[in-house]
């Protein structure tokens, strides 16, 4: 009897642990209410099931960290001033990083010495006219002097490579860029997954790769592309582009739902001119940039060509994103959906309390109130307006009656 | 007596704004179900306190933008073809960029000069055979013609740089690459929270550097890496890699609690090998570009060395986060955790009101009803079917004797 | 009369159904806690208006991920050697990406051919010294012998391009390079919004360009940087950072809030040092490297000239951040904000139960205690302790009651 009472004491203890508190709840029989919570808890799933789990698939930890390795080789030869030009001496920098230039047009200055010789670009009369240029340091350096540019007219002087460039020089761009072909290898790796694939799917052989080319429709995953067709998905037109130089962006997306098998994960291609703002604006159209050839003849003199190239940039630009299913954000969204469904409570409750007939009666059901122990000694009245503060009486009252 | 009155009706007013409201709570003592909602209740503070306080550390405001400067310097020096050649000459590009490529094998074809010469690639028997081939344009412009190519063969001449590459060349690696160093300087900063460091550590001194390596046990902060050891930790073969070629990334990454000193923010090294792709497909290989020399001789004319190179390209790649205490998301977790825990009472509610012995008198004490007053005509009855809709009268009975 | 009852019926059944229900609640008329509760709900309010919503400005779709195209271009001359060097001559890599290092200071090492030479960096007595340095390939392969050095002096001979450089030779930076101009292009795309900017922006003429130079003041959207001024707003010495060469960053910031028009979308640049390392460790200061000019001679012995080239390497990083209104997240955050308001009934509920005076009268208005019907068989006592767990027969007594 005694370890009896002994146990059921220690359970009793326990027992104000052990309790469980749940909310009470007031249910209100009315169509209009009834009809506006479910439709609201309908949007609500509709709107979890529908966007948060299939389209954003909430229960997948999502990893946008990729690793990405790209190396590129562009193949093709063209003809510029009576020259044969292959890749080697068009495409800079010649290592086949994400980033390369092809040559379209060329303005070459050939046997550049160092000395001093007139430029062009600053005309002038006197001396004095040439002062005023001398503190710019603009591709060599200004003596101050003005002397015979031609037969015709003066201009300064530059110390500095000469001749100096003509860029009035007006070449014709090398048509056969547009028939060269981009080979790019991409291999990618999401960390969080240890998953890694490539560009190059398993089912594309040697054979197919030897003769296709990349197209929207049939060849969507052929790792070879036309400089023309890149152009094209790009609208971008192969003449204006190779007279003034541009940078175009070739981006790879890899987005893959690793609950699928690998073959589901695979690579799109985007095509798009990246330096819009060249087609905008008429300050500075394009893109060009100079480089030399360095040379020393039999004397030990150097000497170099000068080469002002307009170009093509192709910008390679990898990004994806991974999912998987994982126990820990499926869960937090799917208590978060859950919780989510009671929130059609807030609009009813403003409907209950305020527009529905007999909202009054609702209120007292919903609302019970208790009047805090206060020392405000004012006088008890029924009057609405300070009933609330003076209400304790009654509440002891009715707690001596429970009792 | 007035005065007191009005205060009271001022406070009254007011008080109709300064009220409390909180849910009405019903108390279970059932052990069941108050175990198994401390159980939840446990696993959910577990949960918050160990996974998103301790190990997301979700009390920190988090910065991912890294902004890093990476410097490299590789030394060494190798015979290739009987000719030493240092690291000026296997290195490119020079500046010393986080993505640089070490020349591992090279085939290389002397003194290109521009004229027409059989391309040993597109072997031919007649003229025919080699029209087929003038729409490619693949380094240099074939012209259709078919010539000798050598003593016993026939082949289509090319327009371009001659002679042309002779690619079944073959070469054995520099071995000596494999000795090489890569030095690494790495500069970082968090923006947010103006923090930088570097990957020369406070504690390491000139003489450390001037000997060290890196390995994964002692050394793992010396920013001296030899190839070998870079190749080791990546699982690659130095052998196969410097035949074909292949791209290595070296990742550095700052994972640093700015809560704690700087001491603590070092860096960790992984290494792994990123075109992972040219492992499991034999299409394409390894990694390799061309470049060329130019030179003119005496009377001017250009000529050119070609060189076919393999490399090991290194790419660097620096990521981080960096965490430090902020009231802000700190205040919103812990809010989030302390409503979180009230989340045991959906699963608990369902045990409750289904499946516990005496949950009819659960639902009883839980849910209070209250009809709606609707215009519906129909006929109360105690059948349980639409005594819902009907309860109206009692209803406004017990409004009645309320009053 | 039959089809009014089976409307009814269905209506019932539907009834069960269409219900709605709310939580029941205690409204407490205490002074206290109603300023404490208003309180606690005008913070969160204040926070989530003020912080979460005009701040923040959680009611956009957000887009971080910018595409951005670089291009730069360096003009400028300057003399070194009493050469002239215009910008090709010292700007690498030539093509104008987003990274670029100027020239500030050479070492040129003319003439060299490949053989066997003595190494002024490793000194020595005899063949012994020079024997330990065998195994390491440091720009040559050292030979294991020891030659004379100059007239006074022993040191190791080195397999290589010969001379070797002296690094000892102290030349003078080009201190022309701080008045070099950048013109940097940056067109920038938000894909999620598909809108693109460029820096050029649209009231920027040609005759503004012509003659503008960045400065914080009055052209903050001039594209065109003099070093100087850079180096100036990176807070770096030009002596300093061109003796020893450096990394600087042009960060491009685009934040842009797209619910304004286009013009409030606008760069702003920002300038630090990125090899912060280099200022604060002695071990390896600044930044280097080398590259070689190749030549051949008149019989086609290969030559090359060797230059040690310190720089300034300009990194310029865009980053930018975009925002639209968009329904959704608008949605869950106004959501988020309305529920975050009742979380001050926790403070309160707290305070209510524990500190005010009467909180077991209000304890016993919250909490409506209700007993598990289980089959302990202990003794039913008014004792405190196990009451709990017997209050069974009192409950069922109740629950006949009411039937």
């Amino acid at each position: 009897m005694t370890s009896s009472i002994h146990r059921c004491r220690m359970l009793g203890c326990a027992s104000k642990f052990f309790t469980y508190e749940t909310t009470k709840s007031v249910v209100v029989k009315s169509w209009t209410l009834g009809i506006i919570n479910r439709t609201v808890q309908l949007l609500i799933i509709v709107y979890f099931v529908g966007w948060v789990f299939l389209h954003e698939k909430a229960y997948q930890l999502q990893d946008t960290a990729i690793e990405s390795s790209v190396t590129t080789k562009v193949k093709g030869g063209g003809i510029y001033d009576d020259k044969v030009m292959d890749i080697t001496d068009l495409m800079s920098p010649p290592e086949g990083t994400s980033v390369f230039c092809i040559t379209t047009r060329l303005i070459t200055t050939k046997r550049q010495f160092r000395g001093s010789c007139p430029y062009t670009k600053y005309s002038c009369n006197k001396t004095e006219d040439c002062m005023k240029y001398m503190s710019r340091s603009d591709n060599g350096i200004i003596t101050g002097r003005c002397v015979e540019c031609n037969s015709s007219s003066l201009c300064c002087e530059v110390r500095g490579w000469c001749p100096t460039e003509v860029s009035a020089t007006d070449t014709r761009p090398i048509m056969e860029v547009e028939n060269f072909t981009i080979f790019i290898k991409n291999s990618i790796r999401f960390p969080t997954f240890d998953f890694s694939k490539g560009n190059f799917l398993t089912n594309i052989t040697e054979k197919y790769i030897q003769k296709c080319n990349f197209d929207m429709q049939d060849n969507i995953y052929c790792p070879i592309f036309k400089v023309r067709d890149v152009l094209h998905y790009a609208n971008q037109n192969f003449s204006a582009i190779a007279q003034e130089g541009g940078v175009i962006g070739i981006k790879i997306g890899w987005l893959c739902d690793l609950d699928w098998s690998e073959e589901h994960c695979n690579p799109t291609y985007t095509f798009n001119r990246l330096d819009a703002l060249s087609q905008r604006n008429n300050v500075s159209k394009g893109y060009n940039f100079r480089y030399a050839k360095y040379y020393t003849n039999e004397n030990g003199t150097e000497y170099r060509s000068l080469f002002k190239v307009y170009a093509i940039r192709f910008d390679v630009l990898v990004h994806g994103q991974a999912g998987k299913f994982n126990l820990i954000p499926a869960i937090i969204n799917f208590v978060a959906a859950f919780t989510s469904v009671g929130l059609g409570t807030v609009l009813c409750d403003i409907i209950l309390l305020h527009f529905l007939k007999g909202s009054d009666q609702y209120k007292a059901k919903k609302f019970e109130q208790v009047t805090a122990i206060t020392n405000t000694s004012c006088i008890s009245k029924t009057n609405d307006g300070y009933q609330g503060s003076c209400q304790l009486l009654s509440v002891k009252q009715k707690k001596q009656e429970i009792h």
